[in-house]
């Protein structure tokens, strides 16, 4: 979907949109990240800051509560929390009977033109979570957090049956020729791939320009569904919007997941290196 | 390549491609796992284990340590390695002046029909490594290596500038349909992307029988040499031999990496999880 101005239009195009997905018998629908509204990190500007609110009372949250309860649906609903001094990029888990399961708050931040992110976000501090939900045990990261295997693991590992990326990426603005779409895609194929676990990421459309006028991002969509082998098995265009949906046997997933057998022989004891930033053995 | 019973063969099929890749400006050539002989580990005879020997005096190895000091070009030479009573999937780095620079002992080890690894290897205890050849720092892992990011990780985070798995890989026995040769490029183009390196596959070609005459294997080639976006930027045929070059200005793969931001943003505060089997947040 593409994102306006006004938080109630994007939140009927979200509503709309997910009765679509519904009505055609999804289980578990993902909306594309912040999309209350316009990707604000196209600039760094203070009055952005407004737009954060707690997850408590939370408007946004409570209609797509009311929605997942009427539809019978899980919804990770994606917002710019504040919590006291602090604001994240969270989503808020909401269950097939309306209920919050929890929040999670993007872990990996990006910073670069066109995408400030470290000016408006606090590193996530929930670590990586697991929901066991009506539908299905999933784990949801955030955008950036789809470009580093270690959550994707991490999710994997504490029993993520499918895992979800609410995302908002395009254009880069020092570079309008520069498309990452492919190596976007081919990163996620790999975690679901190295994982064996399906995979769902959902990105918005459309050309949005920053308020100084001085930047402008199209968002290239291309949202798509990946199989337990990284295969895409959906895949939307980049300037429609538009409903997939997959249908996964989890139990056949399980048992391909155990027999391939990667699970069964990770080295733990070998990887004190990714608990570092420079490879250095030691902490 | 196909591999054939006779080790002699073997060596002469590897030496000639070798100088055909030299022959075209290669400075890094992979040959695959194993390529001394069949994949005997399609059975589990005890008669195999004769196939280790020590990497001390090993006379293949010796072989390809005059070959790259006559090339300049650097051999990662992958052997069964015995050490004392223990037994390792081991490949020996040999620079392009033809010293070892050390060993790679292969970390994961699979186990299927078909693939009874865990019957001829020992669990490598070197740990991930880096090495800083002539032409490049490199890093090598094996075969079951290839499916695991954090192997991968590992490797990039020590400085690697580009990946190698040499491999043996095919048809599975239990179901000649099973095809994995999708899932495994995109798994390892997925470490490619996630790591911003390029990245090297190299695998045996040819139908193998067991010596027990119960199981065949019909290994699909496929071997490949992603970009730093994981794209594919020379790939072989699933039945033929074959040569494949590309060549990378890692200065500027360097940069793109940086600019990028992945290494920059990792939270190694939260991966604890990674250094479990299940998942659980302590160890």
């Amino acid at each position: 979907m593409a994102m306006s101005e006004r938080v109630a239009d994007n939140i009927a195009t979200a509503d709309r949109l997910v009765r679509e997905a519904a009505g055609i018998g999804a289980q578990i629908v993902l909306i594309p990240e912040l999309f209350e509204g316009p990707y604000f990190c196209i600039d760094m500007l203070a009055e952005h800051f407004a737009r954060a609110f707690p997850v408590e009372g939370h408007p946004t949250v409570a209609h797509f509560q009311k929605l997942a309860a009427e539809l019978n649906v899980v919804l990770p609903i994606s917002i710019y929390e504040r919590a006291n001094n602090a604001t994240f990029n969270t989503v808020v888990i909401v269950d097939a009977d309306g209920a919050q399961l929890g929040i999670y708050r993007k872990s990996h931040i990006p910073d670069g033109v066109g995408y400030t992110e470290k000016f408006y976000f606090n590193p996530g501090d929930t670590g990586f979570r697991v929901w066991r939900t009506r539908h299905a045990t999933i784990g949801v990261g955030i955008c950036w957090d789809q470009w580093f295997p270690e959550a994707a693991r991490a999710m994997a590992l504490q029993g993520a049956e499918l895992l979800f990326y609410p995302t908002a990426i395009g254009s880069e603005p020092p570079d309008p020729a520069w498309d990452s779409s492919g190596h976007w895609q081919r990163v996620m194929q790999g975690h679901a791939g190295a994982n064996l676990t399906p995979l769902v990421a959902a990105n918005r459309i459309g050309r949005e320009v920053g308020r100084a006028g001085e930047r402008e991002i199209t968002f290239y969509g291309s949202s798509f569904i990946a199989d337990p082998t990284g295969a895409k098995v959906a895949e939307a265009g980049r300037d429609e919007e538009a409903v997939l949906t997959a249908l996964f046997d989890l139990g056949a997933v399980r048992e391909m997941r155990h027999s391939w057998g990667l699970f069964r022989d990770r080295r733990p004891d070998l990887y004190g290196a990714l608990l570092t930033h420079d490879g250095s053995g030691s902490r």
